[in-house]
């Protein structure tokens, strides 16, 4: 009997750590801007609306930036050196931090702080947005490659990026790839230690009403 | 009279230095692939056929990668740290080694011999490619933050790399991004002291015949 209830209190316990995290709805992979608008499109914006951006579109920038293409084989939108899948991406919103996970679609919750302003560093206008996505290379990925694994890292980081870039302009969203940030508060918040290099964010967010595109 | 002559030779001699290098044809921003079919069609292919893409589909290919979508400031398909532009991409051929120079849309010759064996290091598929873009940093461009230069560049890279990722994906071209190569053999050849980081490359080419894709 004591052994059901604590296997009760542990299936609790499973469910509501989960029902923390957030289900993605599937991408929007029938958007229609093509590869050559979306490079002509393509700049970076510092200004963003309050309006929270759908999880509809975050599922599909986040599906872009380093999502599984290939269910078969688990590959991935981008390339990623001795196909190491290493980049970590991090949601960073008001009600918390989460980490993308790729296969299952979810964001798994990490942490219920809103650390907006620890990306944001000494650029104050980055924590307007609703969203910013923070990129994180897990060194541990790279084996024996270890030598190289900062440099395998913040490559395959640029990759995830440009696709975040690429994604905001087929979605009409605003974004900005920015390399400063608060690393190490963001290193002590998430978890993440030294194998963990934390190498660039994106905010991502509507244009201002105001704003010419 | 002399100083005429004189005058003569040197415009003569810059005509021969330009007419080794070769106009490109305006990219072809009509392509109707959109970024999400690009995106779920991007992977990494190591066998081409031995047909020659043509100079509009390579104009393509550089424009993506790093060519200039604004004219009116001179900004880029691809962000920069600190706005640098500091990516070079060389275009490896049979016929020789060329600097794309986006602003002109040309390739300016810098070598005449077939580097792609260098390219290919001890990949020799590599070298099978009609075509290899090398990508590398100039880290003149980071004036103050030269101690950020190495981690710069590679980000930079990265972007590029994925607009050729992408580019290929919509003009139905193979390609692979590696980051073996002969670096010092290239550094001599392509005549890059060690302010140039010789980063990454990618081959281009038609998929084979019998390849499905």
């Amino acid at each position: 009997m004591r052994k059901l209830v604590l296997s009760l209190a542990l299936i609790g316990m499973t469910l509501i750590a989960s029902a923390q995290d957030i289900q993605l709805p599937k991408p929007q992979l029938e958007n229609k801007m093509t590869v050559m608008e979306a490079l002509q499109n393509r700049h970076s914006s510092r200004e963003y609306s309050e309006k929270q951006i759908t999880d509809s579109e975050l599922s599909t920038v986040l599906w872009a930036s380093c999502g599984i293409n290939r269910p078969e084989s688990g590959k991935l939108t981008v390339p990623s050196a001795i196909n190491a899948q290493d980049i970590l991406v991090y949601v960073i919103r008001q009600d918390g931090a989460y980490l993308y996970q790729p296969k299952e679609n979810i964001l798994k919750k990490i942490c219920s702080k809103d650390l907006r302003t620890l990306v944001a560093g000494r650029q104050a206008f980055a924590a307007t947005a609703p969203v910013s996505l923070v990129l994180v290379s897990n060194h541990t990925k790279f084996g024996k490659v270890q030598n190289a694994a900062e440099r395998l890292g913040v490559i395959d980081a640029g990759y995830v990026s440009q696709n975040i870039c690429l994604a905001c302009a087929a979605l009409g969203l605003n974004t900005v790839p920015r390399m400063t940030m608060d690393t190490e508060g963001l290193r002590k918040e998430l978890g993440l230690d030294t194998n963990y290099d934390i190498i660039i964010n994106s905010q991502v967010g509507y244009p201002k009403a105001s704003e010419k595109c």
